[in-house]
C-alpha cells in the first residue's frame, strides 16, 4: 500500500468521500489510487478556482468537509481566491496540494515555489507529509482542524514521493477529532441581557446563527425585548423565505449602513463579527457601527450559536413567535428589469432550492422579493472575490438533491467560467441565470462613490464589456451546457420553469439593458 | 494631483506604458487617472491570470516591463499562476496590486488578506506604499527592480489612500535605474576554455543567450573546439528558423534527457541554470547530469550572456560559422496527426512570427519541423504552469507589430480562455491553433511514467475531457473570436493562411483523434 491509498482510505473513514480534483504529474498516484477506494467520489474540474469553490459549496450545504487536489503552488494559486472566499465562510475544507519528492524540492525545478506561504496566508493550519507512513495521521489531523469551529482551511501538501512511497507501518484510519463548539459565556449573557431590557439594541446575526431554527430563536428574544435582528451583508449560508423569521440585512454600501445603525446603543454580535465597511471610501467612515454605540461580541465564531440564543430566549421569557405572512410575487411580464428579474426567481421558485447569489448589482431586489416565496437556502459572496457563484453551486449540487440555482453577472462569470463543464458532466441539477449587462456596472457606480468622476473614454472604456458583448449561452454550450437567451420578463419566468423541469444544468442568458443596475 | 496620478506619471517617465488590468474598487483613482495619462495605455483583461501572463509576453518580445493591475489578495492570486511563469523566465514585470486604505487594513474587512505574503513568493521585491508621497519614488524603484539583472517580478501594493490621496510634496518624475548585467568572469573564462579543449563538452545555453546572434557566437565555439550546443528545454524566447544556428533542445522526458547527456564530460552553462528534471519520478534520478560530468556556470543569469560567447570566440580564435540550409516542409495534407500539424505550421508561417507554445504532447514534432521555416521568435511554458499560452500570446501582441501563432491544447486553453476576449477586444493579430484531443493527453503518459498503472475507470475519468467535449471554436465566438472548424492537414493549411492575411484574431479549432499525443 502507498501514501496515496493510505490519504484515501484515511479520508473514506472519516467520511470525507468527495474530492474535487485537477491534478497533474505529482498527483497521479492519488489518481490511480481512485480505483482502489471507490466510494470516495472524484469529481474533474478544468480549473483549480472551480475545484476549491465547489469544496466551499460543499462545505456550506453540509457542514462537513470536501477535498481538494490541486498540483503544486500555481495549482494552490488558481485555488486560492475561493480558498479565500470558503476561509471568510468558515468552511470547513481539507485542501490537499501535491508537491515535488521531498528530494526533487532542493533542485529548484521549473515548479517549485514556496506552496507553504501561498498556503499559510489562506489557511488555518498547514503541514507536509514527510513520508508514506506519515500520510495518514496527517490527513486526520487535517480533517480535524478543517471541522475547527469554526471551520478553516486544512491544507496538506503532499510530496510525491510520500503518495506514490510504500507505507511500512499500517495501522486503523485514524479518526479525526470533531470539538464542539464552546459553551456560551454566563457573564456575557448577563450583559447581553441588561443591554436588551436598557438600550436601544439589535442582535447582529452571522455565520451559523442564520438557520430556520435559530433565526426563529432571535426573533423570539427581539420581539420580547423590543429590538430590531440585523444579519451580515454576505452570509455563507442561510435559510430564508415563507415560515422563516426574516432578519434586516445589512446595507453594502458604507454610508447606508451606517444610517442604519446610526440609533442603536447597543449590538450584540451572535456567530459573526462586528461589522466594518466592505470597502473605505474618502470621506466615509469605515466603522459602520458608531462609536456611541455598545458592542458585545455575544458569541465569536467559535462559541455555540443555538445555545447562545436559546439561552437569551430563557432568561428573557421569550414567547412563542408568530412568523410573518405574506405572499410570493406574482410571475412578472413585460420588460426584463433588476425588479422583474427578482420577482421572476421569486416567483417560480420551488421546494427547497439553494441559491448562489453572484449577481452584483443586479440582484439588489432579490432578498426582499424572495421574502415570502418557499423556503429555501442562500449562498453569497462571503470574501468578495469574485468568481465564487458557479464553483459553490457546483459543491452544493453535488453535496444535495436539491435544485441550485447560480445567480451571475456577465462580469463575474467570466472568472470560473470552467465551473460550466462540470455541471454538464457530472448532470447537476443547476440553473444558471446569467445576467448580461455588457458592464462592470458595480464599478461604474464604485468609481463615482471613491470620488473618481472622471468620464474620459480611457477610464470608461475599463467599465465596458460590451465591445465585444460576451454571448454567455454560447460560453456555456462550448462546454455542452444547454441554454436559452431571454430578453423579456415573461420569457426568463418560462425559461426558469422550463429548467427546473428538466434534469440536469441549464444556462438562461437574461438581457438587461447595457449598464442596468 | 493624487498618489495615482503620480504612480501613471511614473510610468509613463519611464517608458512602462502599457498596462494589463482587471480592476476593481480600490483601484478606481487609478483607472480615473488613466484619463489624465492617456500615453499610457491600459488593457482590460477579465481575469488577473490574463494579465499577468500577457505583462510576461509583453516583457519575453520587448526585454522591458509592463505593469499590471489586480485587486487585493485574491487577484493577486488569480494572476501568481502566471507570475510564476513569468519569474522563471526572467521577464522584468511591474505588478501593481491594489490594496484596502492604509486604515482600512485593521479591521479584516471580507477582502483583508496577507498580501505580502502571497506576493512575496513570487517576486524579487515587494513594498507597499505608505502616503501618496511616497508612489512616485516607490514606483520607481520598482521599475529598477523589475530590471534585475535578471529581469524579476516587482509587486507594488497600493493601498486605496495612496492612491487617493494628494501629493504634496511635488518633484520631477523619478527614473529607475537599469544596471547593465555584470562582465563574464575571466577566471571562469579560462575553466571554461580548458574544458572546451580537453573534455567532451556541451555548451548548456538559456535565457538571454538564445538569439540568433548569441546562436551563432556559441556554434562558433563549438564547431572550433568540436563539442554540442544544448538548449534548456523551455526558453522564455529563442530565435529559431531558416539562417539561424540551432542548438540540440534538452529532451522534457527525464530518462531521455539523461541518455542524451551521458557522455558529456563537461556542461558549460550560459544564461541559465543547470538542468535538473522537471518531475521526480519513481527509478529515475532527478539529476539528468551525469555526476562524472563537470558543470560550470559560467554566465549565470545576472552576467552578460554575449559577452561571455564573444569572449569565448575570441579565446578560441574560432572561424566563421556557415550556417547550416535546408527547407521547410511542404503543406501537408490527409490525416491531421501531431505530425501533419507541426508541418502545416511550419509550411505556412510568415516572416517575423512569434510562436507562444503550449500544446505540450501535441507539439512535440514543432521544434523540428520549423527548424528551416521562415525566422521566427519561439516561447514556451518557462514555469510549467498551465494557461501560460493564451495570455502570453495577448502581451506578444501588444508589444509588437508581428503576427502571434499561440498553439493550445483543449486541457490547457481551458485555464485563461478569457485571453480569447482580450484578443477581440484589441484586434490583435493573433491566431490561434486549438488542437483538441479530448483528452489531459501528458497526464496518461505521466500515469504511466510515475508507475501509476491502474487502468480503472475512475482514474481514466480524471483524464478524459470527451464527456462533454469542449467546443473550442464556439468559446471563441462566444468572447467575439471568428473561429473555425479543421479536420485535415489541408484545410489547417488553409485556415492558417486566412488567418495570416487577415488582421485580428482567429481560433482554429483542429481535431485530432482522441488522446492522440
Amino acid at each position: 500500500m502507498n501514501g496515496a491509498h493510505a490519504l484515501l482510505s484515511t479520508l473514506h473513514a472519516n467520511h470525507v468521500t468527495t474530492v474535487f480534483a485537477n491534478p497533474g504529474t505529482s498527483e497521479m498516484h492519488f489518481v490511480a489510487g481512485l480505483d482502489d477506494v471507490p466510494d470516495v467520489r472524484a469529481i474533474l474540474c478544468l480549473f483549480e478556482g472551480v475545484a476549491t469553490g465547489a469544496a466551499d459549496g460543499y462545505a456550506r450545504v453540509t457542514g462537513h468537509p470536501a477535498a481538494t487536489l490541486l498540483h503544486l503552488g500555481p495549482g494552490l494559486a488558481n485555488g486560492w481566491a475561493n480558498l479565500h472566499n470558503a476561509r471568510r465562510a468558515h468552511s470547513p475544507l481539507v485542501n490537499i496540494v501535491g508537491d515535488h519528492a521531498t528530494y526533487h524540492s532542493i533542485l529548484d525545478a521549473p515548479l517549485q515555489s514556496d506552496i507553504a506561504a501561498v498556503a499559510g496566508a489562506v489557511s488555518g493550519w498547514v503541514r507536509r507529509s514527510q513520508s508514506p507512513n506519515d500520510v495518514a495521521n496527517d490527513v486526520a489531523s487535517a480533517i480535524s482542524a478543517a471541522y475547527g469551529p469554526p471551520g478553516q482551511i486544512a491544507t496538506l501538501i503532499l510530496p510525491a514521493d510520500s503518495s506514490w512511497g510504500d507505507v511500512t507501518q499500517e495501522s486503523p484510519w485514524p479518526v479525526a477529532l470533531r470539538h464542539a463548539p464552546l459553551a456560551p459565556d454566563e457573564v456575557a449573557l448577563e450583559r447581553a441581557v441588561r443591554l436588551l431590557r436598557t438600550k436601544n439594541a439589535a442582535l447582529f446575526l452571522g455565520g451559523t446563527a442564520l438557520n430556520a431554527d435559530q433565526l426563529a430563536l432571535a426573533h423570539r428574544v427581539a420581539q420580547a425585548a423590543g429590538v430590531r435582528v440585523i444579519m451580515e451583508t454576505f452570509p455563507a449560508i442561510m435559510e430564508h423565505g415563507a415560515g422563516i423569521a426574516s432578519p434586516e440585512r445589512l446595507i453594502y454600501l458604507s454610508e447606508f449602513a451606517i444610517h442604519q445603525l446610526a440609533d442603536l446603543e447597543a449590538l450584540i454580535v451572535i456567530g459573526s463579527t462586528p461589522p466594518v465597511g466592505f470597502f473605505a471610501y474618502p470621506d466615509v467612515s469605515s466603522h459602520v457601527v458608531s462609536s456611541d454605540c455598545e458592542v458585545l461580541l455575544l458569541a465569536p465564531t467559535n462559541v455555540d450559536s443555538r445555545a447562545t440564543l436559546a439561552a437569551l430566549v430563557e432568561l428573557l421569557a421569550a414567547p412563542a413567535l408568530s412568523v410573518e405572512q405574506g405572499v410570493r410575487p406574482l410571475a412578472p411580464t413585460g420588460a426584463l428589469t433588476t425588479e422583474s428579474f427578482a420577482a421572476a426567481v421569486a416567483a417560480t421558485m420551488p421546494e427547497d432550492l439553494i441559491i448562489a447569489d453572484e449577481s452584483n448589482t443586479s440582484g439588489l431586489h432579490l432578498y426582499g422579493a424572495t421574502r415570502f416565496a418557499p423556503a429555501h437556502r442562500l449562498m453569497t459572496l462571503t470574501g468578495g472575490s469574485i468568481g465564487y457563484g458557479l464553483p459553490v453551486a457546483v459543491g452544493a449540487a453535488v453535496a444535495s438533491g436539491s435544485r441550485v440555482l447560480a445567480l451571475e453577472s456577465d462580469g463575474s462569470m467570466l472568472y470560473t467560467p470552467q465551473a460550466l463543464w462540470t455541471m454538464a458532466r457530472e448532470q447537476l441539477d443547476v440553473t444558471v441565470v446569467a445576467l448580461s449587462n455588457r458592464s462592470y456596472a458595480i464599478l461604474n457606480l464604485e468609481r463615482q462613490r471613491v470620488g473618481a468622476v472622471s468620464e474620459g473614454s480611457a477610464s470608461q472604456r475599463m467599465l465596458d464589456l460590451d465591445s465585444p458583448p460576451l454571448d454567455l449561452g454560447a460560453l456555456a454550450g462550448a462546454q455542452g451546457v444547454p441554454n436559452v437567451r431571454v430578453t423579456t420578463a415573461d420569457e426568463l419566468v418560462a425559461a426558469l420553469n422550463r429548467s427546473y423541469a428538466t434534469p440536469g444544468p441549464m444556462v438562461i442568458e437574461a438581457m438587461l439593458p447595457k449598464g442596468l443596475s
